[in-house]
């Protein structure tokens, strides 16, 4: 018998491989409909990571399987020249966003692993090899994550979150069911583009959890004591980047919750598989700029007066450590100012 | 010749009284759609008025005019019948939304005013020029409340506002520009009923004010330093009711914006005409909780899951005084704890 709980939830598998295409299920319209952009070089699955069709975790999967395909495509090819195409398939794809480093990270493993090959079809069983472990070992990570998120938690906490924590979020609700915990969820629903309502919502309520979503501007209402909602025992949103003085960049709006929880006393954590090695301060993350227009409108449609014309749209915010309760990595929880110790840190078993 | 700046902003006037007919624009739909309800009797225009057709200084102008045409309308009665009446179409239009308190405001103050008619073409002349009056002395002092507010303000000042703060709004642009200031604004858009991005960002550009919108998320991230929006000088927001205790109930959203302003040091001001001498305290208001549903649609399209079923709509939401700068009022800013010394201050010139 298959429960609503044992369901492998669509966004869990929403980047495949079939051929030589890569099949994007496109979150801009998920859940309304249910349509996956076709792929056919690692330059469309870049186009399609810039044009948002996919987000958060979805662009790490979708960059292993554009470098999975390309070494199929490149089998023809002398082996310097196979290189030289996965290199420059990678450099699009490394930079299809500014501020999610995901892509960059799955060009690093896939093109580490070709350096040995002596030819082109040992270039090609290396680079399926390595993109497709490594979107196993993000899986892994990202349960080792929940794990540690899950030790956080009490049994029956009631948890606020923020935009769209992909596989953070699905392995987090097995960690915590195979733990013998359940939580409830309050989710905003995370304009411009509605992931919270859409994604997380529809997930969460996919695997049979408990959701109640609200606006981006009730955060601080709900984290206010004696709110009609309800007590809320924990902020937790994943974060795209932890810089080493452990400011957390995620998805706008994530600072404004994560001030009122501060101000109200519930704890924020914010999830990650590793501190940003290459950051040590926020300073050194480029905060992506998106197009104004997607504020004036709502999936699509004018949703802002005809006579508006300025907007501002950056991506993500940055929460200062102070904000911050832990950032809870694969390796454990850390305090922010310590997030430096995550590299002597052992990893979880 | 007439300039954008002298140019009278459709919701200046969007509630006017036509024989014995009050028209309310529907503010459900502006500026997309320009269409007006017509309402027949003081219970239309309560149902209106619950049903969100006006919100804001609306219901207040709405309350005087269902007034007004109730006079004409029991003029054929005899005085007693003609008071009962005036005291139901009253109890009416008082309850049609529990926290904005300006339609019982407008009651309180046509029923006083008829006490004393001895007969019916009096009691008719005396609700008549109260409820006329009325809207003319409420517009007097959202002047008087913007000169003050003006008084706190440099020229050239930035300033994040939220929701729609209608006449007060309306005046604070007059009085900064014949005090010679100019402001820019940066307007949230304030879901569910974007009242922000259609409202607030509108009438200011009907004003040729210069106005940036933002989602709800992103204001803490607008309030923090170094924001690539650049600086903002204050957040000004209205506020439905100010407590004796200096706290501010306002549209749910003020409430973190508050205490991000607060803990990026930029100065709030939250705008009343007076403290309410009926709440001592902010548990004294009582907060509206809406239809939930709204949270999960859009200007009527369904933009949540159609898996989830629960959400959370307060109205509204209280800023304790802690994160509050000044209560400014039509007699002159007060620091939130000492909103009582209102009562015994000097009225503006």
């Amino acid at each position: 018998m298959t429960t609503a709980s044992e369901a492998r939830p669509v966004l869990d598998d929403s980047v495949r491989v079939d051929g030589q295409t890569v099949l994007v299920l496109d979150r801009r319209v998920f859940p309304e409909k249910v349509e996956w952009v076709r792929a056919h070089d690692a330059e469309e699955v870049a186009a399609a990571i810039t044009a948002m069709v996919t987000q958060s975790s979805g662009p790490l999967f979708a960059a292993y399987a554009g470098l999975e395909i390309t070494a199929l495509q490149v089998a023809g090819l002398p082996v310097a020249d196979a290189a030289e195409r996965m290199r420059v398939a990678g450099s699009a794809l490394a930079s299809a966003r500014p501020t999610n480093a995901h892509p960059r990270e799955a060009v690093e493993r896939v093109l580490r692993a070709i350096e040995p090959a002596a030819s082109t079809p040992e270039l090609v069983e290396l680079a399926v090899d390595a993109a497709r472990s490594g979107a196993d070992l993000y899986r892994r990570r990202s349960r080792l994550l929940g794990e540690a998120t899950v030790d956080l938690l009490p049994d029956g906490a009631r948890l606020l979150t923020h935009c769209w924590m992909d596989t953070y979020l699905i392995e987090l609700v097995r960690a915590a069911r195979a733990d013998g915990k359940r939580f409830e969820w309050v989710a905003t629903e995370t304009r411009p583009y509605l992931q919270g309502a859409r994604l997380t919502a529809h997930t969460l309520a996919e695997f049979g959890e408990r959701v109640t979503l609200i606006t981006d501007g009730m955060g601080a209402a709900a984290l206010a004591p004696g709110s009609t909602l309800g007590r809320i025992d924990a902020l937790v949103t994943a974060a795209d980047r932890v810089s080493l003085d452990g400011s957390v960049v995620n998805k706008v709006g994530t600072l404004g919750l994560a001030v009122a929880a501060s101000a109200f006393g519930v704890p924020f954590h914010a999830l990650v598989q590793a501190p940003d090695v290459n950051a040590p301060t926020a300073a050194d993350i480029v905060v992506e700029q998106r197009d104004p227009a997607e504020v004036l409108s709502t999936l699509g449609r004018r949703t802002a007066s005809g006579l508006v014309t300025e907007a501002w749209y950056p991506a993500f915010d940055v929460t200062p450590p102070r904000f911050v309760t832990r950032v809870v990595t694969d390796r454990g929880a850390f305090e922010p100012e310590r997030v430096r110790d995550y590299f002597e840190a052992e990893a979880r078993a």
